[in-house]
Order: structure tokens, then sequence, then C-alpha cells
């Protein structure tokens, strides 16, 4: 459950891939329960049908929640979320859409105030069974070096 | 429901105020159940007992969305999400936390390469009810100028 | 599973009592996700401080659909919901309180327009474990006469 | 998110309508799941082939609670619930359809007892996409007079 | 609600039928949600397409709850679940199928080191709508017997 | 996501842990949602206050499924479940426990029928907090051997 992953061990060009999973009805009608956006492009299929896509998409916030979901296995014990930056949704998410996602580090840099700690960049790629991407974002990441918050 | 309002009648400053919500257990275990994220952090109050925190904390992405959907009200029919910039989550929410969020604009640009649009950036501020800053992002929306897309 | 009983055979002053159900947090969460009302009232702890009940209520909506579903027991092939009147709630629900549902016959007339037929009505009351009622309405039943719609 | 709206403001014939909402199996087995009404009307797609309407169809209590989730905008602080009348099912909802609601101020009286409020009466009626109602009734709101309850 | 059935009143052969149940796909994404199973074997529609079964199929343990669940009516206020044998899976449950189970009393044997209790099983079949078995075990039940515990 | 373990690479003894789970109220209520079970040991605080337990306890079937879900990681694409032995449920678990499971291979049995094939069982213990013993099984998987099926 647990790993031991210092700052200096990323690479850069290091990925993995998650396995897939098919956007239900349910996904976005739960979504919808627990945020409280009820908006139209997600819940009126009658609006929908009059509008460019067509029909009713996944809120962008539940396409990113998925993401991260999918990308949550083995807890490196070294390292916490620091933020995300870049988030964007190139595509919609349809119902029965099957979507994947690759991560790959792409940055690494010491932290510039705090020593002994640094800054990993997990580029975040979703993409649907078509091969489209459907939302990126870069997840930084806060991570111990092996010298220690004390070096 | 749906209301219009072009790129030139944003304001720098303009600001709003959702209205609160307390985070429950309910949700967070919803929440890994949507995502698939069972994380210590989120489900072992056992574990959580032995971590700085002391107690089980809701998800970043459960955060992220509730502020999101906290702000869904009447639908601008000129504006779409652009994406998101410095998601961050500077305090935990614990179970029972009631929270509530500030949206405030505090950039505008026009497009770069796209005539007729701008990027309005509206910074996200989520508090709990104990003042502190819990979540913070800036939502970036592409917006229709008065003048339209093909001016 | 199924059972018949004509609009002859039911007899004003018959009762029946369903179990105990404790109303949890859960619900109210899921409720609000289910209908979007997402009022303080049930959702914002903080908010209810400061009102003269001093804590979340459970909706109206939750608290009849439950009553509703609390008496969904044998399905009586020969009768089918005709409506629901003076649907009230005298006191609030709060998150814990166990109610149970008292249903007792209080009116048959045949039905005005529709030979064969006539209108059953099952008084309902809630009540909670302190014995307060939080809820009653009238349930309309449209119930076959035993000389058949034809007769 | 609240607002002031005196007894004395609202006027027979005001009207509002809210946005559509498609009903889905979801939404019917959640409903199923918090009522614990597990009916084969709404759980048994090879028995509702049997049947004349020939296809599961929501409960009366979930079309309901979808109502009045539609209707829950912005919070008059002067009014309460009162209760409910008239409350028929008119045509079946099935899965896939797609409701919206319009309320309509079609009574007001002063209470009978309370001196200072009056009883206002919003008929709500919910149609479906082929423009049937699948739903009435009366929401009764107990509303302050702007004299006050002293007056 | 309850009812009192002792050791000595179960007849072997004697047999109950379950109403039917259609499984969703609702049903199986809350599943994954509660258990945090997210094999693609449940919810990812495009792998299963490459897979002898072609499609998706519901959880083990989400039919056997369900089967558990149907069975759950009135409660036998002398009896408890000692435990299930031979629980097993003939057969695939896909989203779509309508269920029903049969509970027949197979065996029945006085306990072997508490005099006054004995134990009692119910064998129980889930089949679909094409007359397949899709889940088979043996609940057994831990009942007293009408001399009492002290006899 | 995948891997591949022949019935000749099961040892005796060979054993895993999972992570720590806290069980919620909130499970209590959606696994009753799922199955329709809502007897009062689970769903009625009042009338468990009167029990020698004294109050609500998780269904069998939730424990059940939650100790699969715990075991559901990575997946051996030689091994299919065969059915589940002795399932038992030796204490109950109530809300806020905080349950774990050991699961350790104690037989393997070439398929008596089927050559090339045998029988894995893996004893799965369920624990809590307290080091009580909650729920424990044979989890039987049918394994392909090296030779595969054709040997």
């Amino acid at each position: 459950m647990f790993f031991e992953k210092f700052f200096e061990e990323f690479e850069i060009g290091e990925s993995r891939e998650s396995q897939g999973r098919t956007i239900t009805e349910t996904d976005i009608v739960i979504h919808a329960g627990q945020t409280g956006d009820f908006y139209p492009h997600h819940m009126d299929a009658e609006w929908c049908k009059t509008q460019p896509q067509g029909q009713r998409i996944a809120h962008g916030t539940l396409t990113f929640a998925i993401a991260a979901g999918l990308g949550a296995g083995a807890i490196n014990s070294k390292a916490m979320t620091y933020g995300y930056e870049k988030l964007r949704f190139p595509k919609p998410v349809f119902i029965g859409d099957t979507v994947r996602v690759t991560f790959t580090i792409t940055d690494k840099q010491p932290h510039p105030r705090k020593p002994g700690f640094g800054l990993v960049t997990e580029h975040t790629v979703m993409t649907n069974q078509r091969g489209e991407t459907v939302m990126v974002c870069d997840h930084v990441h806060f991570v111990e070096c092996k010298t220690g918050p004390d070096a």
C-alpha cells in the first residue's frame, strides 16, 4: 500500500497508465447530486439535443476527479499533492465513453524556499476510446529529498 | 436560468459569495465510491489518528468539485469554462466543516489568438467556519465579446 | 407479494403500523443530491445554529417519501394511488430521529363518476421516538369494487 | 440566496418555470434505495412488460420530490411551507423522460386564525417532453404580512 | 414485521420465491463504489468487448447481496444467520437481466454442541429471465427449538 | 493491473493484508438501499437499543462485500473465482469500526474433473480495531496450471 520514493528517484519521462473506466449516466447523476451542479449540459437530454454536442456531457469536475482516482494506487509516503496547473478539457466526455489516463513525469525542481523538498510535475492526460484527449492537467507533487528536510 | 454577460461587461473586482455547505462523512464516502480513491487519509479513521491531522480529511477533488458546484447558479450563455490554474489546498477539510466560496474577477484579457473572445479569470477561494482558506484556484472563462466572434 | 382486496373489504378504522427507521445525515445528503434542494436548512450546520431549530432538518419531501416507502409492503392488485391530500409537517425531523408510520383507513366513498370503483382514504401519521407527529397526510387509493368495473 | 417577499406582494397569476431534467434509471434506483419501495412497477422490467404501461415508471414520491427540488431557487425568508394539497399523478414518468415544472400563484388568503400571516397557494404542474402533465399539486406557503405578525 | 418460527416447525421442502428485480448499470456502479472493486469486468465496457462474455457483468458480491436482500421479508425472531456455504456463480449477471430467488429448506439438524438449537439450511437459487441459474448458496440459520435453549 | 500466477506458483501459507477501512453509517444506509434489506438491526437505532448488541450493526452481506473489495488489487489473469465456503460472522461490525482483511493461502488441489486446472483456497479473515474477528470465509479460486488446460 505504501512505498517510499524520494525526489532524487523521479526521472523525467517516467510514465504509467491507468486501467480503463466507462463513464456512465450513473456517474453523472451521482456527481450532480454530490456537487449540486444540475446544469442542463449534464441533466437535460432534450436541451442537449438543441446544442452542438447533441447529448449530455460529463461535468469537468467529474472527469478530473475520476482521473485522479484512476491514478490512486500505491501511496508514496514521501510525497503529497502540492497542487494542479493547466487543467483543461479539450473534448467532452459522453455517457458510455471509456477513458484511461497516462501519467508522465515532465518536470522536477528543488522547492524554491523549502530546502530538502522538491516539486515533481506529473503530466496527466485522459483519453477516450477514440484516442481523443478529453482532459489534461499538471499534477504537482511536493516530495521529500533523500537528504531529508534537515539536510 | 440563462443570462447574457459579454467579455466587456466583466469588471475586475466584481465578487459574489456562495451559500454555505457542511461537508459530511457521507460526502467523503460517496466521493471515494465515485472516484475509486480509498486512500486511508479519507477512509481509515484509525490510521488517521496516527497522522498529524489526526482525523479523516476530504479528498482534494471533492473539495474542488463542491466549490465548483457551489458556484453553479444562473448560466451565462456567452461564457464557457476554459480551464483552471493554481489549484491549491492550503488546509485540510474535516468532516463537519462548513465551507463557503468567494468568486472574484481578478483578470480579463483578450484571447491571444481568437479575435472576438476574451479570457476572464475568476479567483475562487473556499473558506471554512474558522475563516481558514481550504482551497484556492483560478477559474478561467472563455467569454464572447459584445462585438461578436466575427468583429 | 400481491394480494387482492376490493373496495367492499376495506373497513373504516382498520390500521397498520410500519417498522421504525432512523433518519441519518446520509439520507439528507442523498436526498439533496437526488432533488437538487441544497437549502441551508438541510445542508449548512453553521447557519442552522443561528435558527430557531438549531440544527439541520430533513427535507419535507424526504420525510414524505420515507413514509410512503415504510408502507410499501405487499401489493394490493385491486388498488392504485389516486393521490394525496393535506400533507403537513407539524414538527421537524432531525438527524438521528427514529420515525415510524401508522396507516388508518378513515374514509371510503364510491367514485363519483366511475361506477365499479371507490376511493379509500388511508390517514398516514409519522411519529418520532418522542411521540411527536412529524408528518401527516391522507393517501387516497383508487380501488376496484368486487362487483367489478362493469357492474 | 435569500430575498424577502411578503404576503401582500404575491399576485394571483404570477408564474415561473423551472429548468428541465431528464429522469434516469439511476434516479429510480437511488429512490428505491432511499425509500425502501422496491415495487416491481419501478424495479422489474420483465414484469412491467406484462403490464399496460409496458416499462418501469418513476415512483410518485420521486416525481414529487424532484418537482419540489426543481423549484428550490432563491429562498424567501418571509415564507415557509404550510403543506401540499391535491397531489396527483395523471400520467406515468418513464426512464428517459425530461420534465420541467411551472409554478403559478393561484390563491392567497389571510390565515384564518393567525393575524399577520397569510396562505399563498402555488399551483405546481410538471410536464414531460411530450407536453403531458405528469404531476400536479398545490403547494401552500405560510407567508408573513408586511404589517408583521403583531399588526 | 416479526414472527416466531421454531426449529421444529421448519419442514424439508418448504419453499418461497422472491419478487423479481432488474439489475441495472446503476447497481454495478454503486457496488463498485461501495466495495472499491473497480475491476474492468464491471467497469470497462471496451475491455469487456475483448473478453468471452462481451459485456460488463455484475460483481459476485452484488449478486449475493441482492439475493439476500430479496429474501429479507418478515423477520423470524427465533432465528439468526449462522453462515453461508457453497456460494457459486454458475453464469454471469448482465446489465438489464431480471433476477428472482427461490429459497427452499433442504436440511435441518440439531446443533451438535448447543442443546435447544438447530441448524436449518435454506438452499438459495437465483435465476435470470432466461431461466438460467446465476447464483446458488446454502444459507444456514441458527434456530431456537420450541423446547427452548434450557430444555 | 494484470499479472500471471499459475496454480503451481501458489504456496500454502502465503499471506497478504489489506489496508484498513472505517465502516460508516453511510455504508450501511447505501447497502440497505442497494439490497432492500431495511431490517431494524441496521436501520432502527431505537430498536437496537433494546437488543443485546445495543446499536445498529452492518449487514453481513456488506461486511462480506467490503472484504472482497479490500482484496481487489492487481488481477491474476490465470485465476477466477470458483466460489466461497464457510462464510461466518463471529462478531458484529458497528458503525465507526475500522476493519482490515488478511488473505492466506491454506489449500491447493488439482481440480477433480478438469485437468490442467486447480483449486486454490484463500482463507479470508476480517478483523476490527480491537483485534476481534468479524468475518471469515474461504475464497476458492479456479486457477490455470502452467502446463495449461490441454496438458
